[in-house]
């Protein structure tokens, strides 16, 4: 992209701030420090997540705790002096979680708290009463004979480990998303797995699970870490053990849900998007606090507090608040079909949606040939506590198709060590989120937003995705 | 009381054990090094707690569970070699849970999560609607006029602090135990109350509460800390909140239950008995690992070490565990009734009540001229981290009536810095016990427990309970 702009954003940011920009490209080093000073400290990060716990709570995609959401969010930018709020209508399948129990019949009676895995169909009415057959991974289920597992109900039982990072979700949530096309396959009646978490708790967690059109449906559970070491120490005694399964789960047709986006538009360069995201849906059980309650709060407030500490912005600043994520990333896609002519414009592109954890790295994918440009920000970002990580990122959840279509994607990244703690359970909820832990989020966000909403740095196009 | 047996026990102990009792009372140093450094090691303790939540699970005073949990408790006195196996009958009111639902109606419809308090009646079939009225105590529900209250649903908001001895559940569970009376005088409608917990969760903490005869019975739930923080916010906004209870928690009528006891008799004294207890009943939800699962497991295996490490003990060891703690100390009050004749034999009684966490002070009930007599027994404990308190203690719940006959109590006081996490809910299950800290009790307790048993110390009649 061309350079000789420099020279007149020096122009205009020496008039607008009066300071001297020596180098290019960078955002005006006192304002950022004011910047910094202010979302180090403003409580609107937590001031948006808990309104909209508070006040919406659940809002599984498709729901009308959905929709209420989309209008809260419509109404937050308003509040908040956006410039240009919009909406974008998303197709979404709603799905209603339902009554669900599970219960050893022998040889030890006992509850079990069970959840409906996202999507599952629900048992007959009077529920599936079968013997339990245990598997320690996929692998094992897919190795072992058909007789061991037919007319059975199949338990997964692989473990997650605590990381920073959730490196283990990735090896584990295959267990959740493709366990039922598994047990199906080898004729199991249902399938229960361990949580996808890293708590010992009674909280099951739920997420999103899939099926296979050449597959019969089976229904598909999740067991809380404690009741899975029940289960299993029942297993490892002598006799069969019997579980009554009924889980009352529907399809709920149809609905439409929203992308809703709000911008504050660019003086000089307003066709220029600095894109900042996190979704608004959540499961049905908690109020979506840490998911994504926590990365609605961190980007709407960095937008802001960009716009009331340096000013109407030179780019575009967009907050796209995304509908469905959990269901598959329904919104994300929405954006990219409706919006493909617009991708080019769009400078970078995040999203935040991994917890309210501190951030310690941004990873990015920028033009190799200019990566090294913002060093400013990144001197800055260091002093925070984030490192700057490799050239090579997807970016979040929700920004991850778009690099393949060459648009700059940054990720950064939080502490997760206690993420999958809450994950998807009904304890998802305001009060575990660390005010600290949030500012931090907000302020690094803002620098972020701020620098290159302000800046001449241009890192298009991305090295496309593989 | 006597002290002539001292020359006795030296020629016993050191026929016995081979080696010299040079100052009396004590049990020989080596015999109790080798039962500490077993019982330091031993999974003994763990391996009880582990079959009784995995093969009783909840065992609320009356129900099936309880049953088999009775039945259990035989069972395991039998398989580990006690001598003496017997039970006591005891009436308890037994009462079932049922269906529990709360929702806020306005002005932000959400779900909460409530449980109903033990011994609740229900609500109609329909629930209760109604505006809430939140307190921030029983005080100053107390002082508010009638027309704040009449026809409303009281919401008891009192934190509850986190802290080593708990000594703040005191301070709360007055809420839980007359909320209901206290609202009722108001003309409420129903009462719920934040949890008597410390923890950030959305488990609601359960437990017992009254009826008064002369005022007419309310509802009364509890809900989980993390929505009282929720409706605790909807109810610091402008608009009036109305909430939705549904609770169809029932009386099951009058059923029994048992003490269940077992002894090592005594070969030298038999009739001096070493009365060591925690309570096997739970409540309903969890699988009382922590309460008092973990107490069973301590005792039980502190009394078979014991045995095992120094043989048949010269004192009856008697392992107590009592019917229906939950719900009044039923079983304890009926222990008293029916052997009140045998109460001035009991040397020593004590409980373990308190979840899994370390011990870390011992307060003794003794006779004041002999309290310090036992220093080879003080000093050991000292070594293992636990200092000699007050001597002025009641002992655990289940032994607090003992005090007022002149029976001697010691209390060995454990870490509750998490006790109240988990106490009273769903997740009371086992993966909350340490393994280390049960072994740190075992071992405590199984020290105790062998110098009572094998020495000629005497701390009777102990200073009678005011």
């Amino acid at each position: 992209m061309p350079r000789f702009r420099i020279t007149l954003l020096a122009f205009v940011l020496t008039a607008l701030f009066g300071c001297a920009v020596t180098q290019a490209p960078s955002a005006p080093k006192d304002n950022l420090s004011a910047l910094q000073d202010i979302a180090l400290t403003s409580p609107l990060a937590f001031d948006i997540v808990k309104s909209l716990t508070v006040e919406v709570g659940p809002r599984i995609a498709g729901s009308k705790g959905d929709k209420r959401a989309v209008a809260w969010a419509q109404a937050k930018f308003s509040e908040l002096g956006f410039d240009k709020i919009y909406t974008q209508p998303v197709r979404v399948r709603n799905w209603e979680r339902g009554f669900a129990d599970a219960q050893v019949v022998s040889p030890f009676p006992q509850q079990l708290v069970i959840t409906a895995l996202g999507g599952s169909i629900a048992t007959p009415d009077t529920g599936i009463t079968a013997q339990v057959v245990m598997f320690e991974s996929l692998t094992a289920l897919a190795a072992a004979p058909l007789a061991e597992v037919s007319g059975k109900i199949v338990f997964l039982n692989t473990r997650m480990q605590r990381d920073r990072q959730g490196r283990f979700y990735g090896k584990v949530v295959p267990n959740r998303v493709n366990g039922a096309v598994a047990a199906a396959k080898q004729d199991a009646l249902a399938v229960i797995i361990r949580s996808v978490g890293t708590a010992n708790s009674r909280f099951a967690h739920t997420g999103v699970m899939r099926y296979d059109d050449a597959i019969h449906k089976i229904p598909a559970g999740a067991i809380s870490t404690a009741d899975a070491d029940t289960l299993e120490a029942m297993l490892q005694g002598e006799q069969p053990v019997t579980l009554a399964v009924n889980m009352q789960a529907k399809d709920a047709g149809w609905q439409t849900s929203y992308n809703v986006i709000g911008e504050y538009t660019g003086t000089t360069r307003p066709d220029e998007v600095v894109l900042i995201g996190a979704h608004l849906d959540s499961w049905d059980e908690g109020t979506g606090a840490l998911d994504d309650g926590a990365g609605v709060g961190i980007v709407t407030a960095a937008a802001k507090l960009v716009k009331e500490t340096l000013g109407q912005p030179q780019r575009t600043i967009r907050v796209v608040l995304f509908a469905a994520e959990e269901i598959g990333l329904m919104g994300a896609y929405e954006y990219v079909r409706a919006n493909k002519a617009d991708l080019p414009n769009i400078i970078l592109a995040a999203e935040s949606d991994f917890g309210a954890g501190k951030i310690y790295q941004m990873d990015t994918r920028f033009a190799d040939a200019v990566r090294d440009e913002p060093q400013s920000l990144y001197k800055r970002l260091e002093s925070l506590g984030v490192k700057l990580g490799n050239n090579t990122t997807n970016g979040g959840p929700d920004v991850s198709m778009l690099p393949k279509y060459g648009v700059p994607v940054i990720a950064l990244k939080q502490d997760g060590t206690y993420y999958f703690d809450y994950h998807h359970t009904a304890d998802d909820t305001l009060d575990k989120i660390d005010q600290d832990d949030l500012q931090q989020n907000q302020a690094i966000w803002a620098l972020v937003t701020g620098y290159m909403a302000n800046s001449t740095f241009d890192p298009r196009p991305a090295e496309p995705a593989q």
